[in-house]
């Protein structure tokens, strides 16, 4: 019975046109996290599901694929990135300090699945474990913001939170913490969504809440991206105040400030988050939601038994982003297919046609032949036109005799022969010179 | 209580260091298979069971990491990436052909962990889906070899086995076809790890054997590489003999004859090759195995229910590679960290120290500040030297009133004044002048 070939719902495949560009983008993005000093690291996709549990709140513990291996451990797919590294400094405990790592790798989350929402795809990370300083925060933010404008995008706005500040906010208004707080907080991450009137409601609406609460609450917080109110607040929560202060200080410092903003709605899902926050939405696509979110984890090391070491990360929605581009029209292309296609009149031109098949290669010119080169010479054009090829070359019985190959231009059509020992370089040069 | 932050028996870590080398590694093999014409594709981690069932011999079966996801799917992970790019032409059926891929991706197989075998781990891969010719596979081999060359390796010998020859050869010598003839193929498949003496004593050992029988088969083949011996089988199988010819030819013709030779003893386990099989010794590693293996398997996409397509690929296998390189000394380094650490004295400094920083960094250049910029001038050169930077560029309060930066070559001491807004442009032409 033959198989019905199909995927999962919720996986996708890239063909060629779409991955030649997602590779694009990959490959600027790291450009960006080399130049900000991050260094590469990978990590398995598949770990004890010990290692994964209690990180990412009762939702996000859902969505793990966790299963049991062949010889019956319980084991789950990675949710994140950040966790694994959390994972890697705690095992591996002489790495220097700051550890700076850039990683992109495969997440895998059940969720349901929905528009623009995939239960498989890329993120690409960049952390610094083992620095408290508002630098660390804004070289992360720096190396994500450097990776975005080195894609084309300029419309976009960094959105910096912090729970700390935050919560000395919400204890002034006189809210207590617990599970109305973590309620509250919820609420206000709906913000960008929903718009001030609908938060509001909500917030009144929680069990529990009394309404002279609510309009305190939304009465302190104004809308979130006044920093004036924060430095009301540095008696209250110093700390706090300080390194939001500190790290947006740097960022401007570094020549962000146009891109850069607080916004102290931001609460983000994830459990392990203590400090900042951020997200990322673009101006001109708001609906996709964050393409670039993270913060500070300072806690997160402590689940493996190990003492706390103060960490900040931020990590980039490769797939979501890559979607958003290719919507903006902005999207990289990539590059794939050949060149040039080598044309062969006949069997007895086999020899050197390969031999500058290999010549062309060597030297980084995409190149291949036409599938059957017994084919007329007619077909072999047309395949060269069909892959977009930007050369023809053409060997004949005569052209070989007389040790040349006509090199056909397929844009403007001109056709030149060239001495077969220089055709390859000859080939090279030109294309460099496009 | 603290979980233990540790690694599944056969998952592996890579740390900065060697994983900077596996990109470089793994660009330069992108760079040969784009070269030969092949275009990037991706596909999902996960599949329905059932896609890969079938594929891969009862053995290679059992080795699936198949579970049950969240809504009650029969799912597995993918073992290798050549039945998923079958999956993928059956699936898009105006896909051009020939359908020319490649493909880098993490495949996982539930081995018994021991030195050098894992359970993840990285495949790459270059197939042409919808090409008899044996142009094709000449096309795939070269791929390989061009991505060997690259990485600079000479020392190796790629050796084509074709079943159809094979199974001629062997009628020839009177062997039944049957359970007999798997069982011998499994035998000469050991010949290389073995020997001759050995193999001729497991043969003559196979259940159902009959003495005579052995030594016809021993006879009959040779050691496997007598190309002469395959020429007098034409008339019994033409088509495999024709084409295995053609292969060669054109290999050679392609400036590669010095790699590749014929090998008929070669195997290979996989259910689904019925054709050309390769393989690749590595001639100072021979105990590692094949580096790179492929072959043609133009029934494959039938299980899916469409006409069948004939296909080639090569698949190198780039962590036992890698490996090997690395014993070898040769395996790319690659590059990560900062070429220059910016040194801030004092907290004046910060607002023209952290725009420096952002302009060195738009221009490629790698760069970073000392983790406390408030620490004390040595030891933030401390940290340049620990990063291995080639340039510490020293800020102060009287360098800013100036308008310059001290830039120190850490590898001669040598130290000079350049005008800050000249400096990033004068350290990125000393670093490509390098």
């Amino acid at each position: 019975m033959p198989v019905e070939p199909r995927l999962l719902k919720g996986f996708r495949d890239f063909l060629p046109g779409e991955q030649a560009g997602r590779q694009a983008m990959i490959d600027r993005i790291t450009r960006a996290f080399e130049a900000c000093g991050f260094s590469p690291l990978s990590t398995p996709a598949i770990e004890y599901a010990d290692i994964l549990l209690g990180k990412y709140g009762d939702e996000g513990e859902k969505l793990l694929y966790r299963f049991q291996d062949n010889g019956g451990r319980d084991v789950a797919l990675r949710y994140d990135l950040t966790v694994p590294l959390a994972r890697v400094v705690a095992q591996y405990r002489d790495l220097p300090r700051p550890f700076r790592r850039y990683q992109v790798g495969t997440v895998w989350r059940a969720e349901k699945p929905a528009h623009g929402r995939f239960r498989e795809f890329l993120q690409y990370d960049a952390d610094i474990v083992g620095s408290a300083s508002p630098l660390a925060d804004a070289d992360c933010l720096a190396a994500g913001i450097l990776a975005l404008q080195g894609l084309g995008l300029d419309r976009f706005r960094v959105r910096v939170g912090h729970r700390g500040v935050l919560d000395g906010m919400l204890d002034g208004a006189g809210l207590p913490r617990g599970s109305l707080r973590v309620d509250v907080l919820r609420v206000l991450d709906k913000w960008e969504k929903v718009g001030r009137e609908a938060v509001a409601g909500m917030l009144a609406g929680l069990p529990g809440m009394d309404p002279g609460a609510a309009e305190r609450v939304l009465e302190a917080l104004g809308d979130g991206t006044d920093e004036g109110r924060v430095e009301a607040l540095a008696a209250r929560a110093p700390e706090a105040v300080g390194h939001l202060r500190g790290v947006l200080e740097a960022v401007r410092a570094m020549g962000f400030g146009e891109v850069v903003g607080m916004d102290l709605r931001i609460a983000r899902g994830l459990d392990y988050y203590t400090g900042t926050v951020y997200e990322t939405t673009l101006l001109d696509l708001p609906g996709v939601g964050s393409v670039m979110s993270g913060g500070r984890y300072d806690g997160l090391l402590q689940t493996y038994g190990v003492p706390s070491v103060p960490s900040v990360g931020i990590s980039i929605g490769v797939d979501r982003l890559f979607a958003a581009l290719t919507e903006l029209g902005c999207a990289p292309k990539g590059v794939s297919g050949p060149q040039v296609v080598v044309c062969l009149l006949g069997e007895g031109v086999l020899r050197p046609g390969m031999a500058l098949l290999t010549d062309l290669r060597r030297l980084g010119v995409r190149a291949e032949t036409a599938p059957d080169p017994a084919a007329r010479l007619k077909k072999q054009f047309e395949h060269a036109v069909r892959r977009q090829a930007r050369y023809a070359v053409i060997l004949g019985d005569a052209e070989v005799r007389e040790g040349r190959g006509a090199v056909k231009d397929l844009a403007s059509g001109d056709q030149q022969d060239v001495p077969i020992p220089d055709l390859p370089q000859w080939v090279r040069r030109r294309l460099a010179e496009e």
